[in-house]
Parts: structure tokens; sequence; C-alpha cells
């Protein structure tokens, strides 16, 4: 087989076979396909696409070319769920412990941040003493003994999936529907789970901006994960205002806690109910009422908050911090932002609060890059919200190296106050399952 | 300004700036572009196509990667000719003493033969002593003296064009007709001269296999040579069949020298006198007319002939082998192809007569390779012709290096009898100037 013909054959709008992705993935995996290659094959996929079974096809040889998790001891208990990254979205932190809590298997691989804001291992970071440095064998004790645990991604987790990516960011090859989707599904596949949720955002704070592309990248994920016999669903999520009201690590954290305590905003704990739900059904059956109340249930009950505390703990995190309603402290400067006039909130640039907050210290300008964990936003009003002049809109928690000018800049360029109420969203906008 | 946003751009069906292009070309010529970045730009390219302007950019940037000819000297009489390929293609060697011998300029850059059979270097290497490799000094001297020099093409000549094209040929980014013509013009173009007609080879021996494609190339190459201020024409023809009747390096000298001595076959003279009749009209503002009595009469009083001997002593070859009206010596083993039935003779795959001729050692599988200058095949009767039993229809000149069988299987498989007369097509099928 010639790289050139496999070439050749999508340039043309051909379907490629099993045997000619897996010469392609292995041969640019090994360095027998050279980049100049693979960048040409990527390209042709963007503009002639892959059909759902050259995606699969893909998708499964990405995944075989590193470790495979091997869950198997937990039956069809093991539940994973993905966000493909927006604002201020702390869902794992209250969905982990919930599941956990109903007796579902919580193993999760879970990513630094690359764009503004940090990623989940960010976020528990803040944690003190919190580490997501687990050896395997501790790894999954820990599922089966605490039912939950995160772990920052190994470098031999789909490792063809990395190389393919790097290229892909280099080349503009990155965003096509076949290829993302293979991408995110070939570190699913890997890290082993049976049940998985994929929470694609969208919106001006989401990689996908439309309802359409968010719609087809979802579809195109679930039949992937379907076809390695994975029971699969999808949420398509607002993002074109950040989720809940804090934007920042331990700003999220501590809104996690506030909504396992039986507070925290409503958006939030809509999706993480919803979520929840739809692993009841996948892993129990339950049926969409019954896996609502289940989640309700785990919530206000503080099961779930019991769980999150023995996570914490599993992975060395002082949970003392949260003793007596504690939370994790936050910067201490703190500059309020003021309506200048009465009328509604009104967010348009939901990516730009994201950008404000990096600007505060809470995200990287370039991976390796140190964060403040203390800094961010806490938004006071919502989109749609009415409000009188001088009432404080939103909140920056900026430290030393926050560039306050810059962040505030950002921020008045995408929350107005306006005359009339803007439209406004459902958190859920579609649910998706095979 | 960033390769990766040229890329996108083009991706997603932009027309790109001179400033772009440029800084693609140079940047790949110099290294700083890896090549796995303009391989995802060709094949952006090959898929989203390219406007006239961006073509003519594209190939004044890898013109302009080399040395540049200077002809003005020779004021608008300087007249370049180029094929795009085919088979007994031997255009070169009659026209452009036609071209000498009525006051044109002709300084022309040949290739070796890369397909199936030899380049026009090749076929004048046949002739003792003849050799391509001259100074630039002489090869002006020669074109101001004798009025032609052909050179071997200097590496010199269009270097991002040949590490371009070495890149699409790896990377299955050949065959679009922007980048055909960008490469082959951008040669035309720093070979200098201010008039030059395209041949563009249409048919089973062709690059180009349909009229469309034939006419989409001669199209896309005339407006380039025009926005770059020559004078352009081209004329699609005919390769269903050979050209002429002999294919192999001595074997196709000698037809032009026939032809030259006023014989030679009719299609090879036709077409001489086309190409030869439109240069007239180039450089000389003649009508069609009489360019074509100009070039009819310049190859029958023997002018043409006179030109031909001066060019071939000019350039070291040995004129004594065409003395009393001599010809190159070629193989000595000639093997007769016989119709085994009385009918038609229809040839319905060129391209398997030049793998043929390949067989018996006039082309090279690999470059590099050495080529028998002896060895080739004369078709004594051409397509269409009528045959009776027994009649010789070909004959294969053979020496100790040909594989005789695999020939012969190759024209078995092209050249049958045929009881009803196929159908036939002029040699020249359409001309197109701007």
């Amino acid at each position: 087989m010639r790289m050139y013909d496999v070439i050749k054959k999508k340039r043309d709008g051909g379907e490629l076979t099993h045997d000619e992705i897996a010469f392609a993935v292995k041969g640019f995996t090994d360095g027998s396909v050279p980049e100049k290659q693979m960048s040409a094959l990527c390209m042709a996929v963007f503009l002639q696409g892959m059909s759902d079974r050259e995606c699969a096809c893909l998708t499964g040889e990405m995944a075989a070319s590193g470790d495979m998790l091997d869950l198997s001891e937990f039956g069809e208990l093991t539940a994973d769920k993905h966000s493909t990254g927006g604002v201020g979205d702390k869902t794992t932190l209250v969905l982990a412990p919930m599941c956990a809590a109903l007796g579902m298997k919580v193993a999760k691989m879970s990513g630094r941040g690359l764009g503004h804001t940090g990623g989940t291992v960010d976020k528990l970071e803040s944690i003190p003493g919190f580490s997501t440095d687990l050896s395997a064998t501790r790894f999954t004790e820990q599922v089966r003994n605490v039912g939950i645990a995160v772990a920052g991604q190994s470098a031999d987790l789909a490792p063809a999936d990395k190389k393919l990516y790097r290229l892909r960011d280099e080349c503009a090859e990155v965003e096509s529907i076949p290829l993302i989707a293979s991408s995110i599904m070939s570190k699913k596949l890997a890290a082993g789970s049976k049940n998985i949720v994929l929470d694609v955002k969208c919106g001006d704070g989401a990689f996908m901006k439309t309802p359409e592309d968010a719609r087809a990248l979802a579809e195109a994920m679930v039949k992937i994960g379907t076809a390695h016999g994975r029971r699969m669903a999808a949420v398509i999520t607002d993002m074109d205002s950040p989720l809940g009201e804090g934007i920042g690590n331990s700003i999220e954290v501590n809104e996690a806690v506030e909504l396992l305590r039986g507070g925290g905003p409503d958006d939030l704990r809509e999706l993480c109910v919803t979520v929840c739900a739809l692993l009841c059904w996948m892993c129990f059956g339950k049926t969409e009422d019954e896996g609502r109340r289940m989640a309700e249930d785990v919530l206000d009950s503080g099961r779930a908050y019991e769980s999150f505390l023995e996570w914490i703990k599993a992975q060395g995190g002082d949970t003392g911090v949260f003793a007596n309603d504690g939370l994790l402290p936050v910067a201490e400067t703190v500059i309020p932002v003021k309506a200048e006039s009465d009328g509604y909130v009104s967010i348009t640039g939901c990516e730009r609060i994201g950008i404000a907050a990096l600007y505060l210290g809470a995200g990287r300008k370039n991976p390796g890059d140190e964060i403040d964990r203390t800094a961010g936003i806490i938004l006071r009003r919502k989109h749609g919200d009415r409000v009188s002049k001088g009432d404080v809109v939103l909140e920056m928690y900026a430290s030393e190296v926050s560039d306050v000018e810059a962040a505030k800049a950002e921020l008045g360029e995408c929350i107005r106050v306006t005359d009339h109420a803007p439209e406004s969203f459902p958190v859920v906008k579609d649910i998706i399952v095979y």
C-alpha cells in the first residue's frame, strides 16, 4: 500500500477502507508516513469529508495507538462525560460526585486548560493537596472504593491523536467535524467507559458557533461511540453566556460546592441534573422522569456533597477548607463593575469574558504558563436580568499579575445594559441519543 | 504574515493576494515554510482552485525564484514552443529550424524525458557530439548568430517550481490545472521568450485525457503568459495516436530530418506548419494564410533543413551522418509485427505504445537510467489505414537491453486490425489565442 494512493482516493472523494486508514495512522505514528503526506490527507478529509464508517475506523485506530484502559471489572456502571469546552464550565465537579453517589463508576481522564480558562485539572488543583497524578493501580482502586477518580491525561492515551492534532493545528486542518469528532472520541474510547455523555457547547464562547455545527459534531461523536459498542448520548448546551456565575479556578470550585450544598445557579443545576438523568437511563435503564428525580434527590439529600468530599480526600485534597460552610480563598482585590443605567443585562460576547478572565490571571496565554487560581470573575447579574443604575453587574477578582485594564476593556465590549430585555435561551438546547 | 492564515484562506475558498502567494513561495523555497504546510496549501488549491490572478502571481513568483533569461536584445523576435508531452513528439526538432530560417530567435530550455520516452534533449543527444550543456554566454551568442540554441534545463531555472513539483508528486497534488499551468509557465517565463506557443496534447497518450481538460489547461497557461506581457497562443493536438510514425530517440531525429528534407508524415508536417504560422502572426504580424505559406515555403525550399544543420553543427553535432541523405543509425534487430487479417489499423491505447518503446529501451523507468538511443518503434501503418493480412503494421527496433516480449504484449493490447474503419481525428483539434 502507498500513502500516495490513500491521499489520492480521499482527494477524489472516495471512501477509505479500514486498511487504508490503519495504514495512514500507524505510518504517521511510527514516522514512516511523513508529515507532508498526512497533512495532504487531512486537508483532503477537511474538504471532502468522511463517512460514518471512516470516522469510526479512524477513531478506533487512534485510540489503539496507545494504552486502552480496562474498566471491565465495573461492568455496565462506568460513566464518562466530555465537554467540548466553554466559559465557566465546572460541570464535572458536580456531576462526578452525583454519579458516584448513585453507584456509577466515574473514571475520568481530564486535561489542563489550553484556551482562555483553566481545565478541570486546573480547577481541582486549586484545592490544597489535591493531586491528579495517580498511578494506574491507585486510579482503579479509587474508582473501585470511592466511585470517582480524575487523573491528568497520560502521555500514552491516544498518542496518534496527539501527534495528528499538532499537525492539524499547524496546517489549518482543525475545524473539520470528522477530524474533531475522531480526535475527542479516540481519547474517550481509550479511557474505557461504557456509558458516555457528550456536552457539546454551542455559541459565542464555544468552538461550535452554530446549533447546526454543534448538532453535526454531537451526532458524529455519538455514531462513533456506538460503532465501538459504547452507550452514547449528547446534549447541546448554550454557550452564548458563561455557564453559572463564576469564571476562574477557585471561584468555579466554590460554585460547584455551593451547588452540591443545595445552592448554586439554576443553569448549572439544570445541566447537571439533565446529564445525570441521561446517565441513570444509560447505566440503570431508568426513565427520564425517574432519572431526574434520582439526580435531584442525590443533590438535595447532600449525598452528592458527601461523595465529593470523599473523592477530594482520596486524591489528597484538604477538605478542611470546606468545613463549616467554608470555601476556597479567592483574590482579595475585588473590582466591581456597575450598571451605568437602568435596564437589562445583555451578554453578546461570551468568549471575551473568558479572555477577560485570562487577563486577570485565570488562564494560560501559552501552554506551560503559571495560572493564578484565585483570580477570575463573578457575574452578579446574568444575561436578561433587570438592573438599576449603580447595581453591581459583576466583580473582577484580581492579583498583582492581573491586567485589570485589559480585562475591563474586554468586559465593556460584551456586557451591556440595554433598554429592552434581550432574547434568552435555556441552557440545554437539545438532547441526542443514538 | 502566517502561513497558517494563507492555508486557511484558500481552504475556505478565498482568493489569495499577491503578498500571500509570494510569502508562501519564498518561504517554501528558503525552507521557512515547512513542507507539511505547503502540502496543505497545495491540497487546498487542488480542491478549491485558483483564480486567473492567483495563477499569474504564483507563476511569477516561481519564475522569479531563480535565474530569469534576458533576451531583450532580440526584441520581439524571440519564439518558444512548449509541448505538454506525448508519444513520438519530435516537433521541436523541425519547428525550431523553421522559425530560425524565418528570422525568429529560438532560445529553448528543454528537459530530459521523465516518462515513457525521451525528451527533446535525449533525442538531440542521439546525434554524435551534440551537447546541450551550454554556458550562458555561448547560449546567447548562438541565438544571436544561428537563431537557435537548445540547452538542457539549468538547475536554477524556477527552483521553487522544481521543489514544489517534487512535493506535489509525493502528496498526490499534481493533477490540478492551476498548479500544472503555473509549473509549466514558470519555466517559460524564466526562459525569457516574448512569443510562446503551447502545444497541449490531448488523448490517451497525453497527460490531459479529454478535450475539456486540455482546453482548460491551455486557457489557463495562455492567460498566465498574457498577464506577464507575453504574446501567447495554444494548439490542442491529438494524442490518441502517436505523432508521426517513429517513437524512439534516433528514430525520431531521422523522422524530423526526413520532414525537413521534404518528406515525413503528414500529421507532423501539419502540426509544424500550424505552429510556425501562429508564430509568424505573433512575431511578424502576418495573417494565417501568409503564415502558412511562409511555413510551407521554408520547409519546401530546404532553408529550414539548412538551418537545422547549422544549429546541430553549432552545438558540436556531427552533421556528417546526414550527408548524402544519410540518417542516424538505428538498432539492427528489427522485429516486424504483421496484420493477422484484412481490415483497418485501429490504435486504442497510445500510452501503451510509449510503454512498449520504454520496454525496448527508448525511455527511462527511473530518472537517471541510461537509455538506448537506437531502440524504438516505427509505425508502418497509422490509425485508420487499410491493411491486408500479412502486411507489416509496425517494426520494433531492439537491442540486447530490450524486453521484446513485454513490448509486444503492450502493442498487442492497443494496436488491432478491425473490420470497419475506426473514427479518425485531425492532428490539430483547436487553436486558442488570447
